[in-house]
């Protein structure tokens, strides 16, 4: 790529930070913030990454707003930092550079439901359950779920999959257009609502995923789906981690359609029996669910049981009742808190990869032999259908030793990924965190077309520097 | 979009073609074509728009060969435009500059076949029936069938979805990862194997639908399905187009996973039945496929068949012999040719439009009335699934007055396709004739951002140039 250099990255100095906040104070009123508790909640990240707290934070309410707050900061080369619910994991919001925190928790509207096409429009604070919530009477769903309640925008920016990929794929394969405010304060909608078109470049793709670093999102048009007939949920023992993972395989061959099939390992049971009040064996175990017409559901289920057998794996409980199957998830998304109870007291850093699913079994297993050896303290959760698994580490913050074997052994978890053809993460995004390992994953030619991406739709660098490709 | 001007585009002079020529000659020998006849069929699109040849056709076998010839290219600014099957509906392979035709029909190789992570990696001369009989024994398939039998790297191109896209989602969603040549010479890959990565910017998606206007793809990763235990499919004849596409909508809200539901309108009917020696009534029918177990494809074309009676359809008919099957399905590919039937000696010009679902009645019913208002002859065929509809127009291209007034209605078609929230083509691709309804689908602020990413990706403007955003 033989694009100009971009402009280099620098804070903005402490009169344009006044000023800019001053102009922002006299348009938008009580909604800037300047405060620093405020601040630092919106460098906030859930992880241990050293807090940057941006200069200022506004709340906009229409897209209007948010298309004039970035031509004011874009005029004097202020930074923009997209904000959703503060769910990041990887340093996504931090403001290295200082600028001005865009905080779309208040953009909650629900524009539209069109039911007969399956879809809908929302503003991007409207959160998953939120949205859920106000479609159930119409008998439809959003099926993304990634435990925490986070924002559509947040969303759409990392981009979030979890449990329900299996079926229903990620926020990729789920967002119909986007509109977005760009780093000059034009403001576009990305697509049609149609549900196919081949007019042009694919601009939805290229928002999503990038986290906040080429545009503000304003409105998502979501893709939606009958809420099932019958739905079905249950939880199967496996003798071994690679047990476990080779049913996975074999089911999803057999093209069972499991809306979820989750993977815990032992030390994710026993944070779960605990914090969760569950009784299950501390074993290797899959968490399932199936979606369909009741004879379906049930066919599926039983072909399932069938295959479970075959490995060793069972009994496979059933939670028939509606109260089992919400505390059975409900323990599931509750694994990043529950893995506190594994050490009081520690700080928790979860990272991800994603591998085929040929390799999950091998790549789980000496992740295992990893932490273990390392003297880590860690849970292993997985959506194993798609090969993605994550890992919670906890960590005494206090001991730099412990830091640094930490550091080394996400290092080594994403080389072993990268090894097995996978990718260094799967769902949680680049952020600050995994930045560093993006030339290893796709390599400097690949990387470079990434920048000049950056820096055609970005040329002064505003929206969210220092994160991705780090201009 | 603050981006330079491009290099404005030229056809390079004589000399240029000629040194190039002999160079590529050199280096590849008989595998450089100059000949008029082999050049007009790479300008050939199956439409009437005129043809505009290449200076010289190239053969290339790998992606290093490849390289090597866009190196070349670059240096001197000559244009490359990737050549598939030559399958184009819309003008994509036209060489309004010149330039080199980079022909991959001869890059066949299938690389490897993953089965437990149902991924394939192949070539992109490979077509899909190549690919489908390769992976028959493994018991698995590749969903997407654009009906004429055409190269993955043309149905990545465009991008291709058509019958089958109603559940398995269009190239879009069945591509996990490509090789491409970019127009620097440089080779990328864009994507690991991983079925879910949220490492930096979607690369894949970025090339899917670009129509090599952004770097010639040499290798892609499929996603495969095992082939699903029972299929079966079916007719069922409608008394009007509404009625069938209420009948359509009613069946994907209820989340009946039908695998193909196609539309054909009277005139196709009868354009089939002539064609394929079908004995249909002709009225406005639906084919269907359902793909499942036995119990489940029983259950989903049970309650599909409910449907249909309410909504005034029916007798529906099952073509329960796996050879009836294909001779239905065999019907439906083959309406393009089938149209010719219709008006012998005409030339055809197939054009495509999609709506949300919801307004698919309203918009094929009024073109219906506009084709026969404007004294045209048409027929109508449609993944209705998606909102995704054909318009087959048989013209006398002799006749300068009904030209016109076929040009007039397709730019009709698509306004009303566009007042209705929807997208000038759903799968055929921008090429050199839909060019003008860019702006009016996406706005100027939409469109300047695709203008951006071309030059950001293809500064001299050297790969495919004069199509899509026109540079």
């Amino acid at each position: 790529m033989n694009a100009p250099q971009p402009t280099p990255r620098f804070r903005p100095d402490d009169a344009t930070v006044t000023a800019i906040t001053a102009e922002l104070q006299k348009r938008f009123g009580d909604r800037v913030v300047t405060n620093l508790a405020v601040r630092r909640q919106h460098g906030h990240t859930l992880t241990w990454i050293e807090n940057q707290p941006p200069d200022v934070v506004v709340y906009p309410q229409t897209t209007a707003e948010v298309s004039e707050m970035v031509r004011l900061c874009a005029a004097h080369g202020m930074p923009l930092i997209p904000f959703g619910a503060g769910t990041s994991l990887e340093g996504h919001v931090n403001a290295p550079y200082g600028g001005v925190s865009v905080d779309t928790s208040r953009m909650k509207r629900i524009i539209a439901v069109h039911a007969e096409d399956l879809d809908c429009v929302a503003e991007p604070g409207v959160t998953r359950k939120e949205l859920n919530e106000h479609l159930r009477d119409l008998g439809l769903f959003f099926p993304i779920d990634p435990g925490a309640d986070v924002s559509l925008a947040a969303m759409a920016g990392t981009p979030a999959s979890c449990t329900n990929a299996v079926r229903y794929g990620t926020m990729k394969d789920n967002v119909l257009a986007l509109t977005v405010v760009l780093p000059n304060g034009d403001v576009i909608r990305t697509a049609r609502r149609a549900k196919k078109s081949s007019a042009g470049y694919d601009l939805t793709r290229l928002f999503i995923g990038s986290e906040g670093t080429l545009g503000v999102i304003t409105e998502i048009t979501l893709k939606l789906h009958g809420i099932p007939e019958a739905v079905s949920a249950g939880v199967c023992p496996f003798p071994s981690i690679r047990a476990a993972c080779e049913a996975v395989i074999v089911t999803i061959q057999s093209a069972i359609t499991v809306a979820r099939i989750e993977f815990l390992d032992e030390m994710q049971v026993r944070a779960s029996n605990l914090y969760s009040k569950l009784s299950l064996p501390e074993t290797p175990t899959l968490f399932l669910e199936f979606h369909g017409s009741d004879a379906n559901v049930r066919e599926q289920a039983e072909r399932f049981g069938e295959i479970a057998v075959e490995y060793g794996g069972g009994p496979f409980e059933w939670a028939t009742k509606a109260e089992d199957r919400t505390r059975l998830w409900q323990a599931r998304h509750d694994a990043y808190w529950s893995a506190f109870t594994l050490r009081p007291g520690a700080k928790i850093t979860a990272t991800d990869v994603c591998v085929p699913i040929s390799r999950l079994a091998e790549c789980v297993e000496e992740t295992r032999r990893d932490i273990d050896a390392s003297g880590l303290v860690a849970a292993i959760v997985g959506h194993v259908g798609d090969g993605n698994f994550h890992v919670s580490l906890l960590v005494d913050t206090d001991d730099a030793g412990e830091v640094a074997r930490t550091e080394a052994f996400i290092g080594r978890l994403v080389e072993r990924a990268l090894a097995m053809e996978g990718t260094c993460t799967g769902e949680h995004g680049v952020g600050q965190k995994k930045m560093k390992y993006l030339e290893a994953e796709h390599g400097p030619e690949a990387l470079d077309l990434m920048r000049a991406l950056k820096r055609a739709v970005d040329p002064h660098n505003i929206m969210n520097p220092g994160k991705i490709v780090a201009l």
